[in-house]
Parts: C-alpha cells; sequence; structure tokens
C-alpha cells in the first residue's frame, strides 16, 4: 500500500515542476481542512496540493475546546457531510481523533490524519519514504537513525511503522531516556542514549523536531545541554556513512536539534522533503477520494 | 418571488449532488463574505455555494467596531466596488444593515443578507420552506410551530414572513413570554406558552437554537428549566402528528432545545436543511446576479 | 520601465470591466500573499489580481514577531521556495525586508514589495501614475503637490521617485516640520510648511493618510489643529488650478485629512485609484512571473 502510494506520488512530482501546476482530477471536489490545531505549515502543504488537483478548498481553524464533546464533533462533521463536502484532512492534538471521525462518517467521504496528538503523522512518514527511495533506491540494505524525543513525536511513529513495513535493515532511535516511549521495545528498533554511538554507519538520519511545548519542563536539561549531546553536527556526523543523507520533518530549530552547517549542507534533504510532500499529499488525496479509502488513518 | 428561488434551487440540488459539484454560471464574478459577526457556518455555505457557482470568493472577516459610523461602512463598501466585485453576503449584529448597503451601492450590485440582529435571516428561511415543500409538498394545508427565543430570532422573523407569505393553514408560536416580541399580535401567528398545547397536531416543527448571547440573564429561568419546559422529546412529541417533521436551523444544543432521540430521529430533516442551504443559496447568487435585484433583503 | 507597467495595465483595466473578468495568464501558478503586518485593504486587491489572472493564491498572515532572526525568516520562504510557488507579495514593518527577500530567493521566482516599512509601496505609486495618465494624459507640465505625513510614508517616498523618474515639471511635499524627512532637500522637491501656499496653482493633490500609529505624539498638534492647518478642504483647495485632481490612497480619515465634501466631490478620483490598483497589481505579477524580474522591489 505505501509503495503504491509512493509510485502515484512519482508522477505527480513532475506536476510540480511544471508551469502549470495544476490537473483536473479533483475538479468541483470540496476539499475541508479541518484543523484543531494551528499548523500554518501543514495546512498549507494540503491546500497546495488540494488546489493543485483543481479541488475547491475550506480552511477551518477550529478551537479544540470548541468540540470537547464527541457528540459536537460528530455534529459539525455531519454538517460538513450534508454540505456534501468530499474530503476532510484532520489535524487534532488527541490521539485517535482521525480514526475516531474515519469511523463515524458516511463512507464516501474520505478522512486524511494530518496529525493526532502523538500517535500519527502518515503523509509525512509518507513523504520521507519517497525521499529516502528517491535517494537511496532501495529500503533493504539501509540503516536508518530517528533522534530526538521520540516518546512525544507523532512524526517518530510513523516513521518507525513506515520504515519496519517496508522492511529496512535496522531502525536506530537516539535520544535521552526521559524521551523514549514506554513501549519503545515493541517497536522493533534499537535503542541508543549516545549520539555517535547511534549514528555509527547509518545510511539515513532523520532529526526530529525539538517540541518544547509538547515537554514538561523536568523532562529536558537545557537547550544548550541538548544541543552538546544530540543537537546534530558536522563533527559528531562523522560517525555516520559518508553518503548519509540528513533529514528534518521541519521547521527546524538551528543550533538546537541541528547546526546549521548540516542543516544547510550537502547531505540535507530537508527542502526536497518538503517538495515531496505535495507530491505524496496529491497522491494521497486523489487516491482516496471517493474510494472510501481511508488510506491516512491507519499507519 | 419565493416560489422562483425554490424552483431555481430544485436544478442546482442535482448540481450538489453530483461528482463534479460546479457550474460556470458565475465564472470571473467576485463575491465577497463580508461578515461584521462571526459565523463559520453560514459563511461556510455561502463560500461552498460561490465556488460551486465557479464565482472567486474573498471571505472579509470586520470587527463591527471598525466600522461604528455609517459613513466608514460605506467607504468600506465603496472600496470593494472600485474593486469591481458584484456580490456582497453580509452578515452584521445590528438589524437592517444589509437593507442599508443595498441601498447605498452601485444598482449592478447584488447584496445578499445572510442575517442582520434580530430582524431577518432570508436565506435561511428560503431554505426551510424549500425543505418543507420537498416533503410535505403543498403549503396551504400545513400548521407549523416554531418553538424557542422568538423574541430574539431573526430566523423566526423571517420564517413567519415567508410561512404566511406561502399561505400555510396556520403558523404558532411556542416559548415563555419573556421570549415573544411586542409585536407578536400584528404577525399573524397564534402564541402559546406550552409546548404541548401548542405541538397538537402540528404538521411542521421548528424549533429555534436558544442563543445565551443574545439574552439578558434574568429572562431565562436556566437552562434545565427550559428544557423540561420548552425541550423537544420524544414524549412531548407525540401531540404533534404522526408524520410531523423535525427542523432546526442548526447548531443544535442537544439537551437543551431538543433530544437527541428527536435531533436524530426519523423525522428529523436538520441535516436535509444543510443540504437545502447550498442549493437555496447558488439559486438566490445566481437570480440575483447582475440583475439589479437584492432578493435577500426584503423578506 | 514604470511606463511599461501602465502600457500593460491599461490592457488588465479593460478586463476587470467584463463580466467573466479573468485571462488565464497565470493558470497554474501559485501566489503567495506574505503578510508580516495586517493589511486587509492591500492583501484584498493582490489576492483579486492574483485571482483574475488564474492564479492560485495562498494567504500567509505571519507575526512578524515570529521570523525577527533574518534566518528563520529565509528557512520560512525557502519552505514555500521548495513547495513550488512562483511568487511573494510581501508586506512588512521593516524597510527593506521585500530586497532582502528578493536577494535570497531561488531566481525564477518574483518578490513583489506590497509595502516595506517607511521605506517604498511601489505597486501604490505605479497605480497613482496610472491614474494622472489616464486623467492628465501627459506627465511633463504637471505640478504634483504631496501633502501630509511625508516623513513616515512609503506612499509619499515611492511617488517621489516615479514622479521625478517621469519627469513632471515639479513636485512640492506639503506638511509640518515635524514631519518631513531629514533627507527631504536630496529628493528634488519643493517643501512647503502652508497648505495654501504648497496647493497654488497644482494640478494633482496626493493627500497621505495620517496614521497616528506611526507617529511619536509629540510630533503632532492634535487632530482638529492638524485639519485646521493642514486638512484639504474645498476653501483651501481654492488654490489649486480649476481642474485640479484629488487623490488620496486611501483608506481615508474624513474630517482629519480630508473633508467629506472634497473626498466625495466631482475632482476625487480615489475611487478610481481603487479601481485602477487591480489592473497596476495585474500587470506587475504578469511581467514579473517567471521572468527573474522582481519589478517591485526598486522602486
Amino acid at each position: 500500500m505505501i509503495i503504491d502510494v509512493l509510485d502515484t506520488a512519482e508522477s505527480f512530482a513532475g506536476v510540480t515542476r511544471r508551469t502549470v501546476k495544476k490537473v483536473p482530477l479533483l475538479r468541483g471536489r470540496t476539499v475541508v481542512n479541518l484543523f484543531f490545531e494551528a499548523s500554518t505549515r501543514t495546512r498549507t502543504t494540503f491546500e497546495l496540493a488540494a488546489k493543485r488537483l483543481s479541488a475547491d478548498v475550506l480552511n477551518i481553524q477550529m478551537a479544540a475546546s470548541a468540540t470537547t464533546k464527541g457528540e459536537t464533533l460528530l455534529d459539525t462533521l455531519a454538517n460538513f457531510e450534508a454540505m456534501q463536502c468530499d474530503m476532510f484532512i484532520v489535524r487534532h492534538d488527541r490521539s485517535g481523533t482521525a480514526h475516531f471521525i474515519a469511523r463515524h462518517v458516511a463512507p464516501h467521504i474520505s478522512v486524511i490524519n494530518a496529525g493526532d496528538g502523538s500517535h500519527a503523522h502518515p503523509t509525512q512518514a509518507m513523504l520521507d519514504m519517497f525521499t529516502i527511495r528517491r535517494i537511496k533506491g532501495d529500503f533493504y540494505p539501509l540503516s536508518v537513525a530517528i533522534v530526538g524525543d521520540i516518546a512525544h513525536s507523532r512524526v517518530a511513529r510513523s516513521q518507525i511503522h513506515a520504515l519496519t513495513t517496508l522492511g529496512v535493515n535496522e531502525v536506530r532511535v537516539i535520544g535521552p531516556k526521559t524521551l523514549m516511549p514506554k513501549d519503545i521495545n515493541a517497536l522493533g528498533v534499537h535503542v541508543y542514549h549516545n549520539l555517535e554511538a547511534g549514528l555509527r554507519d547509518v545510511d539515513v538520519v532523520i532529526m526530529l523536531r525539538l517540541q518544547r511545548e509538547r515537554m514538561d519542563s523536568e523532562l529536558l536539561p537545557g537547550e544548550l545541554e541538548y544541543y552538546q549531546q544530540y543537537g546534530l553536527t558536522e563533527e559528531k556526523l562523522k560517525a555516520a556513512k559518508a553518503d548519509a543523507m540528513i533529514m528534518h520533518p521541519g521547521p527546524i530549530n538551528r543550533g538546537v536539534e541541528i547546526e546549521s552547517a548540516v542543516a544547510d549542507g550537502p547531505r540535507s534533504v530537508i527542502l526536497q522533503q518538503v517538495t515531496h510532500g505535495i507530491a505524496i499529499r496529491m497522491a494521497v488525496m486523489s487516491m482516496t477520494m471517493g474510494s472510501g479509502l481511508d488510506l491516512g488513518t491507519e499507519t
């Protein structure tokens, strides 16, 4: 299934490079960006993807507090459904919201998870896989390290799921003990608490954003100490393979989790990830539309 | 006139059920959603209606305070007029604003009232009439009850006007004395203060939203007591005809003015109202555009 | 160069008068309205211009505080660039921001300055020149007076640049000493501190908006006194030529910098300026798109 998405995204990657970056696949369809958590960046990529598929887009910024009762959330959805909207792009700070919505809307409506709590962010993981495949060609021989706040990262959770599904050789997670999820051993990954040890001979380094707002202050030793231990620098990167690629879901915190020389360096693919994000979202949207397939909610 | 709108809306109801929910009637026209009062829901239905007519839409959220002087409001309008906008959809918390605007803009510009103070909400009333006609077929034999805060409801005022114009057999209003308008006897309706007495043998029950922000606190006995007296339950509904249809302009307050079993029950047409709202707004927009006809401001 | 823009705008002025106000010149292109300073009005004219060129538009309202470090601003831009956006319309309260951005984005991306600090607002100046040429025909014989807060006005700065480039006979600036820029003598204009003396026999009067939020309170004697000295009234206007045209970039403060009888009178072209603003922005957008020409940042 992930492979199907990656293959479809290849064709859209071509579209977004053209002067007229538009295909009529979703003309006359209505896509609702239903964001209960503010995110200019992710909303923008979905909005652009929908517009480049020629869909009409509604941006709905909702206060999560306005729909604290599940009942009221369902009324809101039922209303958009009654307006004959075809697809909901859902971001919510509560894990499981997109899945909950997908279970309750009419079968012909597509629901795409644009991030739910600390649970999952499937389109981010898919665009990461797309980026890895474009550069490395094959998943099997790869050792991949994910660095940072694994415990609170829906991105990490989705990446681990995708990488193991695609059969990479090894997934490593690197970070302080306080930022590791309790169930980490069940995820089939190797855990490191030392950055250089964890980076040894890896092919891919995925840095996570340090989301200070997600953490209790006592979990972290302070930005400077964090950077000294887990910040990715050219020096520390020497442990990885010479052609290791550097990824980050953005937005990056320069000097906190990554050094500018690395972020802007020749092995960084951080901006390519953004570009691929549009193609992946076009692929997911066009594949799920009207199919009853809720592609984004599973991973 | 209302009948013309309902007939036109029938053709658009077909469009919104298609996969490509778009007709090119207003291509190249500019519709301005000029909302001085926040309303995601109503704005969204007008925005969708305009986009499905292929118009370009501008969403302008204005603070009512920014245009307290009529002069300044007219300057704002004159500017949008100078930008060659073709239509204003106006919502304002002051009664008469849409009418005031319609009197002052250039004749080729259409003005649609999307709710003004406690005065009128004509497209809501039209979609309600559309829904009644679709289900009941004819207006003449019907007894219709409107329940709730009649005094502060622009929806009720527009519904009463439309129902009497269309010649229904009887319009009843039901609610506490404190929530009846002073001029209620001039409106040609029968007034009830007891819910079951008022519902006796009616064909249509229209519940109003309890807009707590509109009322002085001393007018109401408290939500629970209100619900006990005027909340629509299956039990109380037994007084109405067996095939009585249940309507509500939304958003509903479950357990305040209506019981969930009724709102979600087989006789409820609440979500159909939402669907019809798009068709009605497409009809009103396409009929008024460029005609100099300010359809929405009269009712 | 300015003449080329004015000539191109002539063709678009025709488009905006048609019923279908749309040309497919920028179909499939993505225009980003990147506003770090709130401005419903200017954003709207750019949004309309882009939509009438058939472009897709993203409205991004950014807090200037979120990107205080230049580095972070560049990361934001790099992301939109990676999303294959084609054009940035930039407004910022810091002088030089649009120019800074134009220097750092990829060469195929167009950057249009929609106002930067007290430095420049080039599309405003161009639409003013367009309006003058339409009414007066030729620039050479004209005496033009600009009245108000010259020191803090990016509009005045861009107008003076455009008027001297186009070779008008004389540019005068009129205002209190406290509102004159220190470098005023280098700009090739004549300075007046008395309104009637400055208006003597001019062909064009350009009033500036009194932007109270831009000034330290001690610079101004109070609104009433300002109006008595520098407010444009019918009486004071007698000093100008009988066919002098009256301009204002809007929004106007009635009774502060201009009398209603003048603003709404037969010689006022204030609303025509707004109309021409759309045509000018369509011209600038279509001429710069993909050309690597950053037309808006020079003036």
